[in-house]
């Protein structure tokens, strides 16, 4: 049978299987037809690979394999993830927690929010951010002891990369860390 | 005939047709269903809509009315603004420009960015923003002079709203000026 995946994902991310679509320059439209009856078809060129698209998006569907839940804010990601974990830490290590959601290091806590839109006429703006509060490690220690956590580490500095990926791995304890450069993490 | 459209949005932003599926919280994958012989086809609860949306746009794409021109950044966005708003100025008052694009009223140059990405070990981080160069007054006066242009003004606090639409309109000599509030700008 395989995983049933949750999808926890910003909203209006790539999303499983609609990625293919979604987010091309050409808009789904574009393979889309009108026949000379009136009948909507999708454009041979394209047909095979949607239909093969289409087919493992109804299984996930039918199998009830796939459960997508949107977040906005960092801090609905985290209290998402909270909520989320500490629902599964009973499955222990057959629970895998896939952390490659980019979450930003640095926000501003809505209490120190201006109440207004910020006028321009101004000049310079300086914004103070607070650190995003450390989940990596209450994640492991509280919520889910037991899972198999991958995380990932970006750098754009390929000196800091190695090392910071080894400490994120001996530090929070997760079971595998993953090291990227901004620059070729598409391609390596 | 009616007018011919080039629009210039952020990549990923709604678009004109498409915008009816992309964002939707159900992928366009939902409005599809694998025939018995293996061909695609739409739903038919949703079958009309799109066959109205698909129609109008091939009519568009037939009329080569509709020009799609993506940016990123601010400064990807002004840029663009001067090229295009420079080659229609022979246009005159036949050519309308409509302001929609939330551009943001700040920026970091990318003279003054961070090479490597900010390590957040060191607690609270303090942004400085430059203000973005004001682009409607010279948009006015040397791009489109005689060009019929409509810009929008968002503020959230009722009070200042009339007053900041009024000055827009004098001051940067549009033809046009909607001003919306952001709690209501999408029921008024």
């Amino acid at each position: 049978m395989g995983y049933a995946v949750i999808f926890m994902h910003r909203q209006f991310s790539l999303q499983p299987y609609s990625r293919h679509y979604t987010h091309s320059t050409n808009c789904f439209l574009d393979f889309m037809e009108l026949r000379n009856d009136g009948i909507i078809g999708v454009n041979p060129n394209h047909a095979q690979k949607m239909r093969l698209v289409l087919e493992k998006y109804r299984q996930a569907k039918k199998h009830e394999a796939l459960l997508f839940i949107e977040f906005v804010t960092v801090t609905d990601y985290l209290f998402l993830l909270r909520s989320v974990t500490s629902i599964m830490s009973d499955l222990n290590e057959r629970a895998l927690y896939y952390l490659a959601a980019a979450v930003s290091d640095f926000f501003i806590p809505s209490q120190k929010m201006a109440q207004h839109k910020i006028q321009s006429g101004e000049g310079a703006l300086t914004l103070k951010m607070d650190q995003v509060p450390k989940f990596l490690k209450p994640m492991v220690m509280n919520w889910v002891p037991r899972g198999f956590i991958v995380s990932f580490k970006l750098e754009t500095d390929s000196n800091l990369l190695v090392d910071k990926a080894r400490h994120a791995l001996t530090r929070y304890g997760h079971q595998i860390v993953i090291g990227n450069l901004l620059e070729t993490r598409k391609i390596e």
